[in-house]
């Protein structure tokens, strides 16, 4: 797709902060190429009221969006199926002449029915969760100059590319050379590079978080997305091997203030943050030298005040710096990088 | 393949004790169906002498193995690659009518010489690694009555596969309803079933592991086959979701005696075994109640006596039953097993 992308975000049915994630954030980080949101139940709104933010126009049909020339598959749901109603809005597009972009585990290319139609009306079909890793790691060539942070969290879908990008951005401004390292179908997206960690087999995980380690270390500072959570049921082994490969030197805990379980799966408690932490760091350590720097704390669901409340309380427990990366800026956080870069003389 | 296998195994080149272990084990558990190992160092010798066990000829090429009806891929290199100089061989198989059943990464179904070669001359080839595995874990419907054992080693290619035959077919000596569920290849081509889990795609390697509890929980006990090493630079990815998929009750401890250093991996120290329990046990508790239960080494490169003083130091040291599983059979490991069952009330 070399002409500009103009996309029209599809989350019909499926507006939830956690699932249209990837609605959401290409609106904060890409805002400029977003031309609609398509979603019957928001029509005649804005992004604002049926998604937290933005000023996009939520439309009923693609034929209301006639500037886009892309659809994008929104949402992230658990085990990334496309929704069977879905199919009619995607043959749609194509037939409008619209690329399609997915970030889903089903891609779009194993779709006959999709891949026919795209071939006859010569649109692109772009699987973002595609990928061919088949390297192992071989822990060759790190240059250990480059300060490598990882975001972590409890839990999945709490903010761990959101408070990267954050930190990336506050580096920058500082004068780093600091570069986000996305690892997720979203974060790729929006960095134009990266590896979709959780879709790459098990055997090349390290493999590939090393190759994107290899790849961004001319970097200053990188900061590697997080995926999952080492707590979680389902996906634990995706975190696992991203933190083992990408060898950090310093881990960013993130959280969601209020959430009492385990994204899409509630008989599950999450546990304690010291616990969190700790698990964290021993596993990290494995590898490599590493410390917890910070935390951010997703905090939307709660008032200012509240929000300063938990973030004086957390910090005097953990001992560490504590910043909701959208609500307050990332400053607390890109200090922290700066003193452990300090530090560590690199 | 319903015709009984009369397989050969291709080694040439690679014989060593850890990377031809599918030939070795093939040999071990599956002596009936094996005619030959083709390997040019060892010609007109017999697998013993080549290989440390068994009686099987070695031959030079496949046409003196005329009995042969399927040629076995023997080795498992990092990385899962073919050798170069076998394609060679592999085709020949294929003109002579063999099928070939391979456990690489690399697939026999993605080399297109080799699928229009197996296509004319009307052959199989069968790619043990190849899976579809897309489901999540979800954690529902499993049977608590059956007892879940799994073998966990502080590196790769130590013995956790043999180590889980071996206690399954000790606990069916003393009565039990016990069953072997492979993880790997040559677990799978010894059992007739299994998931081979390193290639499973990342996100759902969780989900796998719980299939392969769920397809196997009718049985009183099942004996997990474990996957590389949660201190593996390349594997751990693997290890903890098989770990958080199959949810053990107990842990069977696996290592090398006299190894010092993580295989493939000379710069890696291996960690000492208490760190490798505690940080199994710390693991595994995260999904579910989990404790070490016995210890398997495997002191095939040390003689009889400086063995059984091994066992007796670690076995004091750690306060759990030791034990060669080859060398001096399952015993204590099955008491062990036993023990928990009991403990349970499975």
């Amino acid at each position: 797709m070399t002409t500009p992308r103009r996309l029209i975000l599809l989350t019909d049915g499926y507006g939830d902060d956690h699932t249209a994630k990837t609605a959401i954030n290409l609106i904060r980080y890409k805002r400029e190429e977003v031309v609609a949101v398509l979603d019957r139940r928001g029509v005649g709104r804005t992004s604002r009221e049926l998604l937290g933010l933005g000023d996009v126009p939520v439309v009923g049909s693609i034929a209301e969006a006639p500037g886009a020339n892309t659809l994008v598959i929104g949402i992230a749901p658990p085990g990334g199926k496309i929704p069977p109603p879905w199919r009619a809005v995607v043959l749609e597009a194509i037939h409008r002449g619209l690329n399609i972009v997915s970030g889903l585990h089903d891609l779009l290319r194993d779709d006959a029915e999709f891949v026919q139609a795209a071939r006859q009306r010569g649109v692109e079909l772009v699987d973002v969760r595609m990928n061919d890793e088949h390297d192992v790691a071989n822990r060759k060539g790190i240059r250990e100059g480059c300060l490598r942070i990882q975001t972590v969290g409890n839990d999945c879908s709490l903010g761990k590319m959101v408070t990267s990008v954050e930190v990336v951005e506050g580096l920058k401004r500082a004068g780093v050379d600091a570069k986000f390292v996305a690892t997720g179908q979203t974060g790729i997206l929006i960095e134009g590079d990266g590896i979709p960690i959780d879709r790459v087999i098990s055997d090349f995980v390290n493999g590939a978080a090393e190759k994107l380690v290899l790849a961004n270390q001319h970097h200053e500072v990188i900061v590697i997305e997080g995926q999952g959570s080492l707590f979680h049921p389902r996906y634990s082994c995706v975190t696992f091997g991203l933190l083992h490969g990408a060898i950090p030197d310093g881990l960013i805990l993130c959280y969601e203030m209020g959430r009492k379980t385990i994204y899409g799966m509630p008989e599950f408690p999450l546990p304690p943050l010291e616990q969190v932490r700790a698990f964290y760091e021993a596993s990290a350590n494995i590898m490599h030298p590493c410390r917890s720097i910070g935390i951010a704390v997703n905090t939307s669901k709660f008032s200012e005040d509240e929000a300063l409340a938990e973030c004086e309380r957390v910090s005097k427990e953990m001992g560490l710096p504590v910043c909701d990366v959208i609500r307050h800026g990332p400053e607390p956080l890109v200090e922290a990088v700066l003193k452990l870069k300090r530090k560590l003389g690199k």
